[in-house]
């Protein structure tokens, strides 16, 4: 229990990191959204690994089949079955974790919540069971982009204590793409870059802090009291493996403004009603403003590491254990598609949400989605 | 729709800020739990208005009123509702709101979501909604002591730029209730009191961030992939009124240290498996792992001030509006309990969730919730 | 758990039949529909008790009082919470029922289930429970006929061996209306009511069918394969207490025929596609075909009789029981709002759900909801 | 949406007729179940088409693969993907059903409700959905047998007006298996195969009653008020395709008895307390009584004949159709193992919630599960 999310457009995700295949099940798409196997194809190159020299080598070619739910091109409005094989599996590479429990990792939960657990690759645990995220994601943005003309663009903002400059005008897709650390900052990225492989070349690891702009967004996204559109968000995030803590908008450094300065000011700009300043990140009392949405993400060091720790087996005697296997030194690069494709599924649910029940309607004059 | 949590213990609350109560139905608590309205009444006094003279002075007395599901002392198994009717209300008070969106408030939104609102103190958008959040979480946290032995006990660590030095020793209940600004080192606590009413003299608002513990708690609680117990304690907290960030652990920070300092080593200690140091937080992979479980929430300074400030009317015409009414310069000390109701919420949640699924059966030899 | 219903337009219900009160929470009702107090107190007052001398002489009023979510008489979008005080609850009437549970009554399997059970009156399993229905399906079926122009009438068909004769036109409400009874043909009702009078002069109970016609409706109601439109309503019908059976179109009795005789022929009509027969009852493949809905329910004979039966005390020994207290003996007649308000819960909840998912949008040219 | 069944143990469903596969994901299974892919398999040939002279020629092996979530022949608590895919589509055989609507099929709703269709096969319409739920179907009656020991036996009552003799003795699978059609009773199965293969000579089509029997079951399974163990049923049963009707215990009929007559004794029998007769069918006010239950579905016959019919053109222009492909003249027998496994998933469903809730705890005495 717990692999499913979403109310209207849900995803059930399954699979394990050595096992058959890994892959979701859509239910709720509407029907008639145009949709090629490439674009899923496309957001799954971002995440998959061996895709530069600061990522795990491990072989996944991560070739999506589209097992139901959409013919002639078109989505049906039946459930949509994306399935993607494991290729690369090497099992051999995990003995020594049978023996002891990796820190910081989920060996140690998994068998005692369990009582087994797929040892090879973390199974269940592995950042592997995002595949089934991003191609979902990859239709739930194409929604968004065709019904919004929404934008969803994500990047790493720092990586330990490299942190990028203030950015003058909003990051593009393309700025981000530009390198495989994907930091928009191409001086930062450089210095990011060759930070990863100096931890690497250490056998350590390290984390990082991605951040995340939606627009534009519709006024009136969000369904207050407990599904308000932040919240939704930052359960979202915080279900990515390796996750720590979620902002939105002015986020902890917030705490120390007076509301005097920390408020928003309204005004009426290019005909509709906007904020002057955007310390709210998008939303106000769980609803979107239509202001640009903008959170942050932090990502811990990578548990999995090449120095010998301290742990214990699962008999609990002490035991020192050191990673083998192919593992990022910094998963973050690799976070920024599962990250915007979390940030697509919730802000689809949301906008389907918005649409059953506030639609105008015969008994309201009530407009669809001011912006 | 929006106003339901939970998916075995599931609640469901209602009721604007002026108008004839505020409440909550809980679904799914277990039937023999023993519990006295005075329990529920102890918890919705520490959040109700005029408890101090740092916080508005309305005067709500939040009386609670059982209305099913508890008899005899003990609960039913049937639905339990908890009505707290409104009693000093003062729709005059909110005049000029009707004429001017307040910035960084959910009028606006309100407006453009749902076509319409009630004006009166915010209505359902009012932190006063979460009264039944309280009430709920009061029978949660006597249902998570009995089963569990969990205490929950937040605090305040710090308000705007004033941080409560790192504590030696878990705060208690006891030393939190101290002071009315609910931070456990007196001298803060003074500084923070002192600070609160300057701001409130000056007609500006403050916030803050609140910290939060649990323990002890057992090995096994949370469900993978999406139902992590911190991401849905991550949208627990974020659905609280003002709240801007969540982080878990080592949270934002923990992005600036490697693998090899980040990661908590295993050991056996006091009979059973555990972590050298609590990094984690006290969970790994979205399972508790037996350790305490840490979290602080950022709360944003309030945004109805007694200040002017630029903004619109409803037709976006440009207006300048100055609060009036009674509000809380600073939000974040009744924010203490909301927290811990909200984490006593997921937590009875995952509780019977686990219980559910993993508990040793007819298959299984599977310990039941190994501490 | 147990006590919600609907997915997008949800209720909670609460209350013991002896308790403080029974009500219900709505979560995600549209805003901006006109709702008065007294559309909801018409329904309840065709379900109340004492409405007529064939019913129970239990004095309730069954007053509801709006305690949020309604504003200026029309719906905010936030959660309706209604409130049904109890009025002439009278404990002593049950004292023999704690010492031996009624025969085909919930009391022993409510002991058995929750450990304790309220035994004045049937506590939660009494269908004074279904006031909250009652009350939610009035705003529901204020939905249906403002959107679609729904009218959605049920009546009595048989009461024990007296069947009313085939319609040759569909009831109305106002041939309904007419006799306390609720069957639409004046001198079956005669019969029924002299049949009830006689049973509860003999102690005894008697059961019946109820038929119900919901039209017009659009295409395009319903979402297979799980939550198609029949199936949800056969979840509703047989959630209400008493209920043995369901039966949409042509039923048990279309076993009997051929497909070549059975299926429904398709022409052009009124300038739509329609079927000339209606044995399917209005829905093919899980989603409503735009002809009338036609479905029966049976209700078996109230459990609780004034006669001697054999039984037993929670011990487990042998007791002879006879009933007290204010007994329907015949629930029918006041099942038929009850029937009414869940078929109008199912049909919201569903035409919110295929507005979310099928409204024309921006890549489709699907028509809103064909007629 | 819709595609999705279940709250604890909860399974979404994929697939159309003539798509790449059928399947389904599991995603709450408890940990450590024995199970093998060859326990699936026996269930899916009772289910595909082919299996004997009166079921449709479609070539189907059905053969399942376990993607995920069973290791080393168990469970591994993590989600179950079950894909079967589809080897013997022939999509020339529907041309004709592009140009005209089947009566009383679904092609004409879905059309409307989608926008869209696959034509072939039926699509998602087609009963060879049903292959994911048979195959979950057949891990959650594996729990039942392991848990509660309970048998789940389903088989024809009657075929058309040919009805099976009352059974002395409740069938066994293995009578029930004993010929193709599925009726206990062999001089009653050997009349309906005639009739079956008559029919079917005719082109034309019958329908037929199911019954189906659980036992033993524990008392307290069921969550009222909406969540009732029938109501449950019910709605699963109606979700099967060409179903009509349900009936629980004394069903359509029971509204014929009085109370006195139609009400189960209780008495203590075998050291626990028990009813004197089952009218009631098992359940009483929604919860399980520990007596067999015991329940009725009625399937119309197919839709789809070999005989010309009246109908229209997507366009709504007058059409004759006759059906081409391979159809079953009578679904029911191919029903029996869809219907149990409906039932399995919802007692599994049940008993994951009843344990969740009801289990014996801390602060209660509550005995788990009381036969």
């Amino acid at each position: 229990m717990g692999s499913s999310f979403g109310t209207l457009f849900r995803i059930a995700t399954y699979g394990e990191s050595h096992g058959g295949s890994v892959g979701v099940i859509i239910d709720g798409c509407p029907p008639g959204l145009p949709i090629r196997a490439e674009e899923i194809q496309a957001e799954l190159d971002r995440r998959r690994p061996g895709q530069s020299d600061i990522t795990t080598p491990r072989k996944e070619t991560d070739t999506v089949e589209i097992l139901s739910g959409v013919h002639d091109g078109h989505t049906l409005g039946t459930p949509i079955a994306l399935n993607v094989p494991n290729k690369d599996a090497r099992p051999s590479a995990y003995d020594e974790m049978r023996a002891a429990y990796r820190p910081s990792h989920a060996d140690f939960v998994y068998d005692a919540k369990y009582g087994r657990r797929m040892v090879e690759g973390g199974g269940r645990s592995s950042a592997r069971e995002t595949v089934g995220r991003v191609a979902a994601g990859a239709i739930a943005r194409k929604i968004l982009h065709l019904e919004l003309g929404t934008d969803i663009v994500a990047w790493i903002e720092s990586i330990e204590d490299i942190v990028m400059p203030e950015a003058t005008e909003p990051p593009t897709r393309d700025m981000v793409e530009t390198t495989p650390v994907r930091c928009p900052d191409p001086a930062t990225a450089a210095a990011m870059i060759e930070r990863i492989k100096g931890v690497r070349s250490a056998g350590d690891s390290i984390g990082g802090v991605v951040s995340c702009r939606l627009a534009p967004l519709p006024v009136g996204l969000g369904e207050p009291v407990f599904d308000r559109l932040e919240a939704d968000l930052a359960k979202a995030m915080l279900s990515i493996p390796a996750t720590k803590g979620f902002e939105v908008g002015s986020g902890f450094a917030g705490t120390r403004l007076r509301g005097s300065t920390h408020n928003d000011a309204l005004e009426t700009r290019e005909g509709r009603i906007r904020t002057s300043s955007n310390r709210s990140g998008g939303v106000q009392g769980g609803i979107s403003n239509g202001e640009p949405f903008l959170f942050r993400v932090a990502f811990k060091p990578t548990a999995t590491i090449m120095k010998e720790q301290e742990t214990v087996s699962p008999e609990g005697e002490s035991r020192r254990l050191k990673g083998r296997g192919r593992h990022d030194a910094c998963v973050v690069p690799r976070a920024v598609p599962i990250v915007e494709s979390m940030a697509a599924l919730v802000l689809v649910d949301h906008f389907l949400r918005h649409r059953a029940q506030n639609h105008s309607c015969a008994f309201s004059a009530t407009p669809h989605m001011r912006r």
